[in-house]
């Protein structure tokens, strides 16, 4: 009989912590008949966010395309989407059927490289862009790609989405953690980066890229200009290449700040050696479209034969499942003014905007209100990294423990918050030590996703809980 | 800047002929004009096997819910399809958009089993199921979870599909090769297993596992009760997990023939202790829904400890993407005698296999009277494994080469051949060195999928050319 020990030790060791033992838990417990409140995933759709009309039309008429064809269909949709499904299909006559070229249909990744250049003003090209089953696909490959042997590392933001730790450890390579500053707006530090890598390289270890999650998560900020420009040149002077995670790259609600591209900061500044992944995704923004597993991979300063690599890589799974190739399409061409769904487009899109930022705005002021807690207002993304104090337990001092055995015991207590959160109040989050935090702070990953009558709540309920639950702690060290 | 040596060179070796060279070689004439017949992947709706029509109708409602409200859908749609489709919203309120739990929606996967338990008459659980992004990314993670280091080798069946030696050499473990019997149709041979295991063991090698594909690709073969049951007691006596990739279950054409799970042979034996992985995809039988990357695994004796690290595994990538979920519980649970649907299903599925087996014939009658030309008649699956015989090269002489000269001249030789069908015909196939072969013969895999017309010229330009190219090549030699 096969025992655990029978498997790969990096799998056993892998953590995912945004589905880990208390999301399973909380399973459990709304099987048994518990209302949950699911906040440990950016995962819009399962909280009520409705998808974008437009988007299920097409992906409506692509499924069954014979219904282009009936009188009666032109009731039930508007002519731009039926015109632009025939076209579609003129185009990819096996529609969703059939496996496309490795890297994705082409006039798909045409229509990426359109968006990237009137995102950002900058040329690019179709034969760098790969399109995946989410961005999370794309990441793992690059991760792979890159992996020569078991010293080599991979620079992470700490607090990172845990994607990055458990795939690196996963195919073995060395996770490279660098603090990034929750009293400076999570923004990176150089400091801290040079001493990061400067502190892996002794250990012998052999940086190969440095990630970045833009807008931050689980943090919920963005990077200035000037800080992804700061990032590039230390790639630069480090021989790194850049995993740019910008799957959060529309949602950002503070109106004082702005996203950037990596892809555009680099050719403003004329960069042509430093190779950057970036990575984006049909399951956040306004889309939502998680289910669907749609996204793309942009390369840049990447020679001929390195992608003709990373395009074998994707082909041994053979291509992206095409409804997610088709969402990504639709995602980068959205209805124009004076298109008869323009409208509805544009009404859907700010509405789903609009209310993601008034409860950013919600969790921003209320949770600082609530004492022994406190929150960096929320820039973009959709989560909040919520800062918490527990009592100090006067038989244990943090201070004297190893580093280990320190954020073994941190680890714990966070857990121990975090499923007493389930248990009591059905509010599922995840955390702080699922993502990494520096030592001496709790924090718990929230979304602000659930219907805003639910964020309301949810504040009350968690200051009600943080009360009782400091309380209980404190009469327990007595 | 970036250079093919700063990558990992797992994936420099790793090859993965279906999509190789000569494909994309192809892509390049097609783009010049060329008609190009590809022959070289089972990709049925890309040459114009049409969709079941019922799957992309509920896919179609799935996708875009609001529909099934309007008062005109059911002139679109058959009631029984509209009434499934809305019991599928009712039990999965987030539709497609939503991630599903890590392992897929519980009930697809009840179906799953249901569908099993009826196929085999034999137990099954749903929690053993993982749904998959087609049978491929199943095939990747069981291979990954086995491995615990670089000397872990994966017996594999030679010829092979390359996904297997692909993903053994791109995850860093060992190919333990076993020619399966072309005169003895391509069934596997106890004795040929035993030396090859025991080979593998002297060269240092720790086997963990054997896979099998049945029917086979690219074969087309059948095996048979006996020699499952063979191979399971192999696998028992040599503490070997079993990786069955059953994905051409429904493609059995030769009436004297009869597919034969392992899971069922196994629950006959009583077998408790050989763990497992069986895989299926909706890509292939008569659904042929590439593109919807649908699929699932299925464990058996594996303890619940090690399903919950396969589900981590699962959990990293979030879960299969949705529209292919629901293509496997379309695929799982078709209309029934009764339905309004069941009629045209009926139709369209007998449609398809029926062509399958008149092309599956044809091939096998008019390939063996091409002089030069040997095939086993195709019993299943969608392939032909396609022997054929150059004159040889006076200047070499084979017998004389080592065992690694001798593959590469004879992938040279295979290679080139096949490169020259494809400019001269525009015939697209595979070269035989793509998936292995017993030193001393050539072949190509071609699929039989084009419509039947196509396939009677095929075999026609096959002729033309292998006389002319035998000719060329012997005057050549003078």
């Amino acid at each position: 009989m096969i025992k655990t020990d029978s498997l790969n030790k990096n799998l056993l060791d892998a953590e995912y912590a945004v589905r880990g033992p208390i999301v399973i838990r909380a399973q459990r417990l709304e099987e048994q008949g518990k209302k949950i409140i699911y906040c440990n995933i950016g995962n819009p759709q399962a909280l009520k966010q409705k998808p974008l009309t437009y988007i299920r039309q097409m992906l409506c008429l692509l499924e069954y395309p014979e219904l282009m064809n009936r009188p009666d269909t032109l009731k039930l949709f508007p002519k731009d989407i039926v015109d632009q499904a025939k076209t579609f299909m003129q185009r990819n006559p096996s529609g969703t059927g059939a496996y496309t070229q490795s890297a994705g249909i082409p006039f798909v990744r045409q229509a990426v490289a359109d968006f990237i250049n009137k995102r950002d003003g900058i040329p690019a090209n179709r034969d760098s862009i790969i399109l995946t089953d989410g961005a999370s696909k794309g990441v793992q490959s690059a991760i792979l790609a890159l992996l020569k042997g078991p010293d080599d590392g991979y620079m992470i933001p700490i607090p990172q989405y845990p994607l990055y730790s458990a795939t690196i450890k996963l195919y073995g390579g060395k996770q490279i953690g660098y603090y990034i500053d929750e009293t400076g707006r999570w923004q990176l530090n150089e400091s801290i980066l040079v001493k990061s890598i400067s502190q892996a390289r002794s250990d012998g270890v052999r940086p190969v890229a440095i990630a970045v999650i833009n807008p931050g998560n689980p943090t919920g900020a963005v990077l200035s200009y000037d800080n992804i420009r700061m990032i590039i040149e230390f790639a630069g002077k480090n021989g790194l290449s850049i995993f740019a995670d910008e799957v959060y790259q529309e949602n950002v609600y503070d109106p004082g700040v702005k996203f950037y591209s990596f892809a555009k900061v680099m050719d403003d500044m004329k960069e042509t050696a430093v190779p950057l992944f970036s990575f984006h995704s049909v399951s956040k923004g306004f889309l939502g479209e998680c289910g669907h597993r749609g996204g793309y991979t942009e390369l840049r300063n990447m020679p001929q034969d390195v992608m003709a690599q990373l395009i074998k890589l994707q082909s041994i799974s053979l291509c992206a499942n095409v409804a997610g190739q088709v969402t990504t399409y639709l995602m980068v061409s959205p209805p124009q003014p004076g298109d008869e769904s323009y409208e509805l487009y544009r009404r859907e899109r700010d509405g789903i905007l609009g209310e993601l930022k008034d409860k950013a705005a919600i969790l921003g002021s209320e949770i600082n209100k609530i004492p022994g807690m406190y929150l960096e207002n929320p820039q973009g993304a959709m989560y909040a990294f919520v800062r918490f104090e527990l009592p100090d337990d006067p038989g244990k001092d943090a201070d004297k423990m190893s580093a280990e055995e320190r954020m073994r015991y941190e680890a714990e207590r966070d857990s121990a918050y975090c499923m007493s959160l389930l248990e009591e109040t059905g509010i599922c989050v995840v955390p702080g030590s699922g993502f990494g935090q520096l030592p001496g702070t709790l924090h718990f990953r929230t979304t602000f996703l659930p219907p805003k009558d639910e964020m309301e709540d949810f504040v009350l309920k968690l200051r009600e809980f943080h009360t009782g639950y400091t309380a209980k702690l404190k009469d327990s060290y007595r």
